[in-house]
């Protein structure tokens, strides 16, 4: 057998596994959205039996023998020299997806899931009961998982390190604490001089907005901003998100609050901006490792592209803004597109991530990577993490949760273990006004297409410029590729000063 | 190792296989029902893979090796003398399974699933363009193929025996020979004397009855049948079917058809009491092969019994009726319970079997299941198919076809190579009242409670009579079971005479 018989039987492989994968996300889609309640004990079942079959699959020894004949290994990923490019990206993405498989013992990997399971719940009820006590002794146990997890798998200067790269392929603690650091300093000194000017008024966007009539709109929008409903579809789900069963199958939910009218739109727009991503890389990749995004960071820089930099921008209501109008006639009667704009981009300083504005968002990053690296250095006491979470949001955001429920217990993320996770939400912040300029820089015209309604030519680059190289790049050297710059949180900050602190600077 | 070890891995195999088999069915329901138009070439892929898998796992050498352990043979299935019945029953269930997998040689089944896929596609083409010619080859090969899958399993007198036993073990040609001739001739008899009395006006059921409100009803209705939302849920599909995801996700779907309302009601009813089986096995047999319906057959039994024997039913009408006219108050306001019992029941001779009459219907199963019988033993040439079924057509129903699309190109089944099914539909007529015979005896005032829309007994008898034995018996073991007699048309046919000719009897 020579190369390409080898590599041809493993992409069969990688074929197999990526088509199980989409199964596990149909059986997670449904679950998320359709699954009658009494289902969910047998679905968890089915999940963990296709979950096995998909891991059995990736780290069989066949894999392995296959990987060594193409000269691919762990310390070389990229194999044998006379390899094509294309084909050496995929040994290399391949070769960290089998390497992180077959290197956690199987022993380890059923233990970190039951335990993950019991400290989701019990997390759950500690947010409930405000009880932060009661999640202490799981808390301690996913920081040591995580840390044995980095051990198995290697990392270049501490653990942590390991962690992020799970999320953040080549991005270590040092390189992203020089990014987030000055960041945080300038934010909140931004945001001392937004708040010091007067507050515009939002109250008519808690008037009640209609389920069906939201509903309606957001499926007008979602057309309108380019979404192919023969290749992608969007429902309801309690949280919501973005999976992709297929190469033309992916798929978003959203959700829609009678008094918030805008959670639903940016929702909307948000998964959207992850679902054209996902729909949009090049034939030659599909049904390979390589068709998937470059990284957590730049996927999320793909929806807060669309949801923010475009989403919340003048232009975009400007366009929009009559429809919504047309729909709600009577909340928003007397209310123009720029009231709109004002309202959605109020910037205040606020306990819960998820519902933070753009500037202030970052800030709860921010906090949140500086006790993960206190955390992982030892530093910092998990017991002791209540009063230092109500520290940090003292001094980033000015202001302290009453309880640990909203504080320290609000996100979800370090009761599953996923320590290193957080940083690419305002990684893909800075990515995307990074990517922004560059795109403004090649499309000067880009905020008059928008505010006529038309995306085309900014969904043509995107496709042309981000998109084309799905997994074939780490996000640094994506980054560079596409922008001819290294990691810089300049642009982002020239975008949220100019957008709302103009009458400052 | 002793029994019961080797009983429980293979009753682990056995859950792992009907887990996957789940997922499949998963996947086949959002096919049909939420699926984006170019999502189905990738699920189709996915679909083989997950199909294989189910197929390796239960044709394994380890599954071979287990059975031999318990002392399970294909001549013997039920294994060890020392078991409890129930596991022999098991046993007995899943070898029938296990062999019928392994006599097929792969090489075999993926020719075989190749032509069925072009013969289906043919199909599609050739009832469009009324063009029989074009699916001849396509039939003569699907036909061929069955005698060989026949060949392979073995069967008991003739080819055709071994394919009626897929769809109801241990039924034999002759044996429905013997209760199919006399139910065709009485039927024609009976279908005479209902066509020469006047024809009750049904004119007003193609009023315009908007879409939204038939979804209102049929929800309402599914509801007060007793279908628990909590474990099972109904969506939309272009065919109606019902599928198994779960002991406690059982799904049906409907369909609504603005100038019929009468269609998707009753594919409701029909579909729901697929679903209550489905839903009705006892908790021990859970998670095994055992959790099944005792046949098709059967299972259709319990579809009819809902649609027909108590959807079809003047006490049922008087209970649901009001209901339905506050919903299409300007259609029904003129109309009575009995104007609908009576349009709902309206008999004449047609074309199409799907859209036939309890009378007729039957009649169009005996048609094909003497073609069928005439197909296998050699007497008629497949390129004599249309003449021959014009000619039954006539015998039978006393109208023919203008066309082959309405006549003998009208049914899928054949062209997937599902010979011996149809037959299957017609015994779930019989069997149904042969059940409901035993049920009226055992609850006398059924009736009265149908009229309260009350259903709780009949569930309870149902589950506690029927389901309760989930597969562990052949149909005609249950039907002695259920009832002390075998196989029978008196009941059914009583049931047809008094109900649609009584006044003449």
């Amino acid at each position: 057998m020579g190369l390409n018989e080898f590599l041809e039987d493993l992409h069969s492989i990688d074929r197999q596994r990526l088509h199980l994968e989409r199964c596990v996300a149909l059986l997670q889609w449904d679950q998320e959205t359709y699954l009658p309640e009494k289902g969910v004990d047998e679905r968890a079942e089915q999940l963990a039996i296709l979950e096995g079959i998909s891991h059995e699959r990736l780290a069989s020894p066949e894999t392995g023998r296959l990987l060594s004949e193409l000269g691919s290994t762990a310390e070389d990923p990229t194999g044998n020299e006379k390899l094509p490019s294309l084909e050496r990206d995929f040994l290399k993405t391949f070769r960290k997806k089998y390497d992180r498989a077959v290197r956690l013992p199987a022993r380890f990997v059923s233990e970190a899931a039951r335990a993950e399971g019991l400290s989701q719940a019990a997390w759950v009820r500690a947010r409930q009961d405000n009880d932060f006590s009661a999640f202490l002794p799981h808390l301690v146990k996913m920081i040591d998982f995580s840390r044995q997890k980095a051990m198995y798998w290697g990392y270049k200067d501490n653990p942590y390190d390991g962690l992020l790269d799970i999320y953040e392929s080549g991005m270590g603690e040092k390189e992203v604490s020089a990014v987030f650091t000055p960041l945080g300093e300038k934010l909140k000194e931004l945001l001392k001089k937004i708040t010091s000017r007067s507050r515009p008024d939002n109250s008519f966007l808690e008037a009640e907005f209609d389920i069906e009539n939201q509903a309606c709109f957001n499926r007008d929008l979602l057309t309108r901003l380019g979404f192919d409903t023969c290749r992608g579809r969007m429902d309801l789900s309690a949280h919501p998100f973005t999976t992709t069963l297929g190469s033309n199958d992916v798929r978003i939910t959203t959700r829609y609050l009678k008094r918030q009218v805008q959670s639903g739109i940016f929702s909307t727009i948000h998964e959207a901006g992850h679902a054209f991503y996902d729909m949009g890389f090049p034939e030659e990749l599909r049904g390979s490792c390589l068709a998937d995004g470059a990284s957590m960071g730049i996927h999320e820089s793909q929806s807060r592209l669309w949801e923010n930099v475009i989403g919340r921008s003048r232009p975009f209501w400007e366009a929009m803004f009559p429809a919504l109008r047309t729909y709600f006639p009577v909340a928003l009667s007397s209310h123009t597109a720029e009231d709109f704009y004002q309202a959605i981009n109020l910037v205040e300083p606020s306990l819960i991530r998820i519902e933070a504005d753009e500037v202030t968002y970052s800030l709860h990053i921010v906090l949140r990577f500086e006790l993960e690296k206190e955390l992982f250095s030892g530093v910092l006491d998990p017991a002791n993490l209540p009063a230092a979470w109500r520290g940090m949001m003292k001094k980033f955001l000015g202001m302290e949760p009453e309880t640990d429920a909203q504080g320290v217990l609000q996100d979800v993320h370090w009761s599953m273990g996923s320590f290193g996770y957080f940083p690419s939400y305002a990684l893909g912040n800075l990515y995307s006004l990074q990517f922004w300029e560059k795109l403004k820089s090649d499309i000067p015209m880009a905020d008059e297409q928008i505010r006529a309604g038309n995306f085309s030519s900014i969904h043509a680059w995107l496709k042309d410029t981000i998109y084309i190289w799905g997994h074939r790049q780490d996000p640094r050297d994506l980054l560079m590729t596409v922008t001819g710059k290294s990691l810089s949180s300049e642009p982002f900050l020239d975008y949220v000063e100019s957008k709302y602190a103009g009458n400052f600077s």
